[in-house]
């Protein structure tokens, strides 16, 4: 086990009781993508026999510098585990941060040559270890899913986040739970973003490009009066192409408001009551009314189970709003 | 009781049993913003001695409505609740919409005369017998705020979820929580949006001017193979400047994550525990392991809260991950 930080390496060590292994048949690569080549020689003289694993967010380059390597790309198993934090380091580690996680994986190299087989099952077996779900993928498609889906959602809440310097602090005191959704992920780690962000620039870039473009229409349309409605209906379509957050086809729920007074003890009986209505909660939010010990519960349900819940709290005399 | 759909306007006046007024007193206007001159005119004609509240949401272009009518500027209040939902209609009514939120109003006109004291004493009544918190604003301030905390973020939803058809249907399987918090109000009704964004595009485009800055720099640094550490570091700040959700100073809460099992009874279970450790929940997140019935719940605590019940959780058996 190496790291790069001495500390981190001590804890990990220490907590995994790891040793040092003397030509470890499986080297397991955590890097940012601009230390893999160094990485991959130093691997490479002091262990030749050895096959890698790497698990970096991006995966055309990792595997371009593989193919510019003295390795067999057939000794290199790229993949990219669908899951992190925003701490890192052993301290953060938690056993279930792969569980039921995706888990992608190229089972070829950048030729279309497969992996060496007892790797990939080696890679497949640890995968599913961890509780993750493989899925095979080859690295351009990976990496233009990603840009897509999390690449370019990061820049553009960074980049939102990033005008909030543009008011006065007392603006910021109308913000509501629209800005704060939207910004969330503007907190993501810099550095590391910086890295993977300029690993899958190829990728990125046509889709910052559309962007641009469709920002500058919407512009215009509004310094000359002109709608920008299509826009909007746009962003109405393309959100209800994600898919629900099972995976696999979008679910709809339905929302189900209730009024709780805000102290320890009304959540509890609250939930309860959704225990005894025999349903399940798919997610809730909790929104707080500044001052007042009152508070709005929007519980997410199958819509069936929506009903069956909105008359029994209704009995229960709870102060339930219709269902959306 | 006026309203351009008839079928809304039955609904509403059987609701509250209204009846037709012989000049009202105070004529309370809830109208996209291209209709008020028609409606002043004609609200004038039939009631001239009325004097007006309106609730849109912007406030300028009304204001300078009013000065270009027969009305006195004095005798029309401005004003903005700063709470809304996504469908309407009476059908669609709340009576704890205003509840605790802020409500935004104009004591005086784009003059600076300061409003008629019996409009500004019955508005002020309106607002606080529905629950809502006065906010004294000019009209200018208001749209400069609602530009940045609202519409800029609207627009950038709408026009990051607008890309989402640049994808493969299989790239967004990828999707995760990162998209959806940041895609969530690209949901709104557009036709409502095209009118408000309109209507402030004077204050929204210098904001949005900013942003193909930004925008424009991101891309020729990646073009180029340049850091963009800047701008992720900067939204970082930016995130940061964001009041938490209580208003006032930015509340800093603990995680605490806890994994259950995904069935009925088990949310009941882990809210009973947090009432008998008398800790306050603030807000909550769960995520589902798609295809097992396991589920991550993460709580928002007070520090303090968070380790009395990561303690209390541990000793009663729960799988609690160290709060962060």
């Amino acid at each position: 086990m190496e790291d790069t930080d001495p500390r981190a390496q001590k804890l990990a060590q220490d907590l995994v009781k790891s040793q040092k292994l003397v030509n470890p048949e499986i080297v397991l690569f955590a890097l940012p993508s601009s230390a893999l080549p160094e990485a991959l020689r130093g691997e490479l003289a002091l262990n030749p026999g050895s096959k890698f694993i790497d698990i970096g967010s991006v995966k055309t380059k990792p595997l371009l510098d593989v193919s510019r390597s003295s390795l067999s790309p057939t000794k290199f198993l790229a993949t990219h585990p669908m899951a992190g934090r925003e701490v890192g380091g052993a301290e953060s580690a938690r056993a279930d941060l792969f569980q039921s996680r995706t888990w992608v994986y190229m089972p070829a190299d950048l030729q279309g040559s497969p992996v060496d087989p007892e790797l990939l099952a080696a890679g497949l077996w640890i995968i599913e270890a961890l509780g993750a779900t493989p899925v095979a993928m080859d690295a351009a498609e990976h990496d233009r899913a990603v840009a897509l889906v999390s690449h370019l959602p990061q820049i553009v809440s960074s980049l939102l986040a990033g005008q909030l310097f543009l008011g006065e602090s007392s603006d910021l005191e109308l913000a509501g739970a629209g800005l704060r959704d939207t910004t969330r992920i503007a907190a993501s780690k810099a550095d590391l973003w910086d890295e993977i962000l300029a690993a899958n620039a190829e990728q990125l870039l046509p889709l910052l490009i559309n962007l641009q473009s469709d920002l500058s229409a919407v512009v215009q349309a509004l310094q000359n009066s002109k709608s920008i409605a299509a826009f909007i209906e746009k962003g109405n379509k393309g959100r209800a192409l994600i898919p629900g957050k099972h995976g696999g086809v979008a679910r709809e729920y339905t929302y189900l408001p209730v009024v709780i007074e805000d102290k320890p003890g009304q959540l509890a009986a609250l939930f309860d009551e959704c225990a005894s209505a025999k349903v399940n909660i798919e997610d809730l939010t909790i929104e707080h009314s500044p001052g007042q010990f009152t508070g709005l519960i929007t519980l997410s349900l199958s819509q069936s189970d929506a009903q069956i819940l909105s008359d029994h709290l209704i009995r229960s005399g709870w102060k339930v709003h219709a269902p959306r």
